[in-house]
């Protein structure tokens, strides 16, 4: 993996990622295909959507259908059919979500399967074995993710495991795999972020993410932790914000300088008909929408904007076609798409601050 | 609506419908669009799995989104933007599916709607007015379709309800509107079937449906009644067998002289991830299929057939996923157009005996 910085507009970042399986444009949104596939979407929608590269989830996909399964197409790319670049995460952000469900010691972690109850093991060198196993083009290093709030004690002690752990996933990370990340945690006190990072920045990783966010805290302190890491984090290397977000966090953050995002949100908003418009949001459900011959948003490109109106959309959600599921969700996915090219045009044209503020005000409108 | 035989190979009879909305090549297969969509399914879909014409169900529509929605955009067509002919049936079928739903009376019968409890009254007048609103291409008649076994009382009133009910949708039914068809009932019993279709002969129907079947009779009862009405339809008019069937039983239909079908089996039997291949039926939940590379048929031209393995799409029904709904669907609606694509080739060229022969040995060995 390559990146390259192409432009600049206050702390915000226009890049190019490059990859043996093709370039992505940053700031850049992966949606989340947890067990190899963005739910109701084939690859061909999420190619409409404009989406370039999407995100897997390591300790699912390693659950169901399992590495061997996969291996043996040689790979996640080819069992889902997916040509572009896949970044994986590690589990360890299940180490906090599914917290009821596991054991942690300093060595690894064990979940219970929450389908079957079976016990599975993660240890930093499992977790780089089967990223690379599933040939992901970015591999996530294991982390012990803290749950938000967290006391003093369990941010230190999380830092400390997760330091060592990046030490472990660095070693066992071998030569011809994927890039691999490391992922900068503390919680939302900023001196134990920046110490969190002080302690990976020796170690070899092509791009750092800010992980422990979008776990509850106020946007104001997430805010501040990107303010503080943004001076700190090399310049030439790619920054993630890990699990974010909505569309005004997302834009707030690539102020500050952040280059790729994934989130469930427009994927599983769009299941629940809570739809993204150019106007504000929108629910579907809503009884309003019964008879309304206009499309969801007449500035969206995306199949169920140009060929069908919300009455119908509305209709179809409720007599539960899954049809529904599918096209609120390539709707939904294609305006989070959109609103990263627009900003991604602002960058080039040095107008950021102007487009954040006109998307500030639609956000206050509705 | 012109019906125009192009060719016979015994009683199978190679056709064409011509509607102002397109041309529709006979034998063949409707999907049911029950809601307004063939659940799963988009309009593209469609297309792509050879479907010409589709069917919707003038009752559930009726009652979601009601008739009012529709006929704000005109009709069914424009509000779910398939642009082909449609057929709607009358909700006569629903005259005996829902039986403990409503109550039935020499006017008409009054349905108690399965979602909210709302009752909702249907005369032979007020179902060509629905079809009329929905912009049908093939309107059904109202009929009184009786269970199976049914007492030989049931099935005499049964006929002399539909044909009641036949001449008042005749005289309901307006110029400008779509192709009105007769619904021959009788039970299996061969002289009540023959009485049926004399006394509807003399009115004005562009095509005969033949209803009250796949209601459970034994396949050689269905096609006694099939042999009987084959020499008595009239030659120069399009025969339609109602929710019929499994493909041999399509083949089966043909070969006395069936011109129309329609049937949820594909759909409904993807979601369960039963499938249709040129190899027999697939069970594709099976463990089996676990790491299978294969492709589900790999003579189909299916988009899950020309891109993905029978372990993904195994994957995606095992965890949930939408998306293997809408492909499953797809791949067995698929088998089905291809199948009649075949028979059409083979009726044209005179080989149809020899097609259905293979197709049993096929069907006698899964």
């Amino acid at each position: 993996m390559e990146f390259e910085c192409l432009a600049r507009d206050g702390d915000a970042r226009l890049g190019r990622l490059r990859f043996a399986r093709g370039s992505v444009e940053t700031p850049a949104f992966m949606p989340v295909g947890t067990y190899g596939s963005v739910k109701g979407l084939d690859c061909a929608d999420l190619l409409a959507s404009g989406s370039q590269m999407i995100l897997g989830n390591t300790l699912h996909l390693a659950l169901r259908p399992g590495v061997e399964v996969i291996s043996r197409f040689g790979g996640l790319h080819a069992f889902m059919g997916w040509s572009g670049p896949i970044l994986t995460d590690s589990g360890g952000f299940q180490v906090m979500s599914l917290a009821s469900l596991r054991t942690i010691d300093d060595d690894g972690v064990t979940f219970r399967a929450p389908v079957d109850g079976r016990l599975f093991r993660l240890t930093p060198e499992r977790a780089i074995a089967i990223q690379e196993a599933l040939g992901s083009d970015v591999l996530m290093v294991l982390d012990h993710c803290p749950p938000y709030p967290a006391t003093a004690g369990e941010i230190e002690a999380s830092i400390a495991r997760s330091t060592l752990w990046a030490a472990r996933s660095c070693g066992a990370h071998g030569e011809g795999s994927g890039a691999l990340f490391g992922i900068v945690q503390g919680g939302v006190d900023i001196p134990s972020r920046l110490r969190s990072f002080e302690a990976l920045k020796p170690m070899a990783f092509a791009g750092f993410a800010i992980g422990g966010l979008a776990v509850g805290e106020p946007a104001r302190e997430r805010l501040a932790v990107l303010d503080a890491l943004k001076t700190v984090l090399p310049p030439d290397r790619p920054r993630y914000l890990m699990g974010v977000g909505k569309p005004a966090d997302l834009v707030a953050a690539i102020m500050r300088g952040v280059d790729l995002f994934d989130c469930v949100l427009p994927t599983r908003n769009g299941r629940n008909a809570h739809l993204f418009t150019t106007r504000g949001i929108l629910r579907l459900r809503n009884a309003r929408y019964r008879s309304d011959e206009n499309p969801i948003d007449a500035d969206c490109p995306c199949l169920a904007c140009r060929r069908l109106s919300r009455a119908y959309l509305h209709h179809l959600d409720r007599v539960g076609d899954p049809l529904a599921l599918r096209l609120l969700s390539l709707h939904n996915l294609t305006y989070y798409q959109m609103l990263l090219g627009r900003v991604r045009q602002a960058i080039r044209e040095g107008r950021l601050v102007s487009l954040a503020k006109d998307f500030e005000a639609l956000e206050e409108s509705t």
